[in-house]
């Protein structure tokens, strides 16, 4: 059978170890014959492709980004877009595509098939924020690199009596910073799910200096809110409106800068951030993730072999399973409860509370 | 409440984070008070202890090893050694006892619990193989530290046209072997589960030659053991043998070694071997070890105040729930259906074939 | 003899090293007996201290930060403060007093030995900028976070065919950025001590697109400057200027977020920031940095007892020496010509050029 | 000019930046042209090549191995093997060639050029014991791996009241042992360059219990020997003939596991030994290794071009300079009396004394 394979959306480690898993498995035990398409959709509607052999794939399992490339490109939204990609597939002979990609790679992937493309998915996101699936490659490293981090700055912290703030990724959904702030033994974690209340905030600082811990350790995700407007005269949505220049730039390094402001403001502590940014979702994938990217790409391919199209493969306990594509992309999985409440029950007592309380 | 914590056994990357959540979790919700009992059951034997708060846990989070130091003494094993303990825990008026360790530990705990003192158990065993849980803290970290040895000695390898054996923990099961060796892209892995023949391996490394990949990578685990007999005149077990001094200690480094020997003899090409030995269980666990950790402590120091005594906190699924500590112990949990699954599709088609008609 | 020791300005991987190395050969060799002043000179004026013996300084070796803790306190900059530094000495029968930290702190030290107080210093700054000696503990730890990080942001780079920017330390010297993007295998490397042309930037990186590498790696560090003007509409300083708030805090992130953009105007390729930060300074040393700061600690404590004081220790060549406080805190170190010459030698030609028509 | 190039010997960490170093310099400033010769002198002798360009040296910096493969075949030993590699280079119109390799292949080198061969070398050794030169590459990622490796080996150390023996590379010369047994923290280092007295460790050993520290790190390199013959009946040398078997394979695990069986008789400790061995030279080179790697490289194509045949690329304080190959090749270079005195002024006093009595 010959069989296409895309990468599309942000990079994430693990792309390699799916694309090694769908190559391997697909010429040991399925005699396959392969055709990677570079830079996501765009390779489809382009025509750019590269051939996808047991040679190809040597080497890349320990190495992150992916041989195939990825862009944000969006065939949906061009004219005549996804007839393109169904005529490059069959001017390649390709029989069946696999699509490895987040929600927006995945909607294209079920458009595609609603048109009669043979097509499976690849759940990929950081995040760790997709529904229909219980985790995703990339995430643990992500974790290990934000628990790195913080570690690193905890020594600071501890040293100059400082507070710091760590801002990890996270748009709509706090695993990361759940994860990380729970691993780095962060003292206070804010996450998108939860606007919180920058009093609350201060007091749990202020109550551990009066314990006797002159540091603390604030872990924010990207999307993080306020709870409350802020005192007009330091506003945080004018700030944020105040630094996106004429080119449309943000530069003002979003929620863990201003965070870092309120905090010293309300404490007198000093308060420095940190925002980790792009080195979360670079380099070697952790042992986890090279393992669960290995059997999303295994599961993959067995979905094609036994006809499973319109579906992706999904981690469901301990099992990879196939579901429908539009159940996947309907919406996002926000941290749960199991999570919470290792946060309610490791974290300072005032902070958990307030997490306890509102959630 | 006051409660007693110790730790024995093998140490592992984790137990400080199990410590302190169960310390935290006890203070900030409970207004326990703890004592920490050194070096596992010796500890309580011997009346060696040291206060245990929210001070004494500040910063042990991302330390390997155990504050609590740990042994392998075992009470069961010693005159009026079970009452000796329950004495020291009403010296101290210690209303519940939390043991921290594997099989040994446990069944020292249900035998105390036997005894009418109210124990607690976490699970801890860094190969993974305990009943009952579904991950053991310190198995990641483990599987990190192995699949970054091979990652290092794939340039080697890969550099010199050289096979290279890598030997892992693992005296019953082969987790940490399957694991590493996914991860790690080995051609060949030897699990204690599946006694090998020689043959096979050498074979697979050959045909790998024949389709122009000059290196293998052969991950093993220290419990593997050979199908066949050896040729008596290089067998394995006489070596083995013939090696343990008149002090009783073995010198050949195990099956590694061995292993290496075989495969250079069988295949012509140049063959070496490394044991990873203990830099697998010391240092910093991995993020995703400290929150598995962390969830235990918290599971225990619940279950404490649920009254669940003679039971230990288990992993089930995404859950943390309270088992007997009688079925954890009774028997080994061997390298499940899925992962020889994930094997069988990755590895080198000869490879995997031997090990799925073995399975 | 009793002698005092003290760390101060911004923390920096090695000090526990510095500390431990003093204490033990004072122990082990001359009998001495310690005194730690906490939070840098803070400790002497406020007569905060913590007894140093042999216990104190077990397992500090491959720990961040200080365990004397630190601060910026300057007693010079206060009324009697340094009487009140000498005081306190006095008061702790202090007979000569170690002073590890950059220029700041030695600075102080050596008012305070004008004033008759026996003082050796231990020159740190992670910027490895410091005249009088050779290379700093804390600047190979500092270079391989940052050649780690720029290793991670090269997988990104190259998956998403982008221009990635990534802003190291270096407020006056470019020793981080030109370490560690050689290290890191950057494609432009832009310091303090040269003002760049951001066209000449622009255009290495087209050259490297007609060649068929569509990813660059622009390392820069903080106090790097453009050599022009920018166009007054998109102009940097006032940029710079807008983002301070009432409150006195930047909040632009720096040089890393303006250069990105100006890259992406003017090459039209996607570009993005990374700001490393923080996270440089903290977490385990380097074994590099252990056995250098190891050797600052021993050559300090060596002076001590050789009476070298009004000195500190430095490295030249392999050697410690003894320099006089006044002429390591005269100037800054910037970049040699040798490492001038390996940026010249294995940048892209025209990125290189810029550098050598410009040194 | 045609330039040929070629790594020899064992492998090393920063092989590849030598390499690309070597073309890019080349290609930039010099209009080089470029051959690789496979797996070192064997590719001369068979004539196995590969081009080498500006895109085969992309993204080869950060990884181990080299992309020219190695070998220890040596063709002085082989009738018309010299010729045969002249003749190679002939028939390729190599003006140039640059060997890379240790003391070995520097002597294949340094007979090429006798034979009127224009011939460069570049030093490789981890062991860093090359005379003619103050560093060599590789040695300090081995040294930061094995000082990562001490550290995990300590938390197991201290948890269980140990003595750990970390046997570590160097056959000739104590170089690695010192610096990551001083980065490590170790009790107690054992070098080639002196012979030691076991009675010495374990009173060193015994002294720290005594003091109340009940665990001991003990590094040695593998070509440290006792100073005394052992008891008859565990005497080291009898153990080691016998585990050698008919094949020639030696068993024993060397002087890392009878160090550890001597010291648990002598001293009655628990002890244990792990044997890092080829995880020491594999993998991704430091930061320090990669500039060094790479400053290597740019010197060997700078003394191309500037005629300085017969000679090799040494580092001497902080230059690249170019010594006769002869000199280089002549003797190993021991551990020298600065690392000497660091070991004696940091470690347990006994250990300490005792090395300084017998250097």
């Amino acid at each position: 059978m010959k069989v296409g394979v895309l990468t599309g959306g942000g990079d994430c480690p693990g792309l390699n170890a799916v694309i090694r898993a769908i190559v391997r498995k697909g010429c040991f035990h399925y005699e396959d014959q392969f055709v990677g398409f570079l830079e996501g959709w765009r390779g489809l509607l382009e025509d750019k492709s590269m051939p996808l052999d047991l040679a190809s794939v040597g080497g890349i399992l320990p190495r992150g980004g992916t041989i195939l490339r990825t862009s944000r490109t969006n065939p949906a939204k061009k004219a005549d877009g996804l007839d393109k990609c169904a005529a490059t597939l069959q001017k390649h002979k390709v029989e069946a595509l696999i699509a490895i990609g987040g929600d927006d790679t995945l909607s294209v992937a079920q458009k595609l098939h609603a048109k009669g493309v043979k097509v499976v998915g690849v759940p990929k996101t950081i995040d760790n924020d997709l529904a229909g699936t219980d985790y995703t490659f990339g995430f643990d490293t992500a974790v290990n690199i934000a628990t790195e981090a913080i570690d690193r700055v905890h020594t600071t912290a501890e040293a100059h009596n400082r507070v710091m703030v760590v801002e990890v990724m996270g748009r709509d959904a706090g695993w990361i910073a759940m994860y990380s702030g729970i691993a780095g033994g962060a003292d206070v974690i804010l996450i998108p799910e939860q606007p919180f209340d920058i009093e609350k905030v201060a007091e749990t600082i202020r109550l551990r200096h009066a314990r006797g811990r002159y540091f603390s350790i604030v872990v924010v995700a990207e999307g993080a809110k306020f709870s409350t407007d802020l005192d007009p005269r330091h506003d945080a949505p004018v700030l944020q409106s105040m630094v996106k220049d004429e080119f449309g730039h943000a530069h003002l390094g979003g929620i863990g800068n201003i965070l870092a402001r309120e905090v010293e403001r309300l404490t007198g502590f000093e308060t420095r951030a940190v925002v980790l940014g792009h080195i979360q979702r670079g380099g070697s994938p952790s042992a986890f993730d090279r393992m669960l990217a290995t059997r999303y790409g295994l599961g993959a391919i067995d979905m094609v072999h036994r006809g499973e199209f319109g579906c992706m493969a999904a981690l469901r306990g301990n099992k990879i399973v196939s579901v429908p594509l539009a159940d996947a992309i309907a919406k996002n999985r926000t941290v749960d409860q199991e999570v919470i409440d290792v946060a309610y029950g490791i974290l300072d007592k005032l902070s958990a509370e307030k997490e306890a309380v509102e959630k």
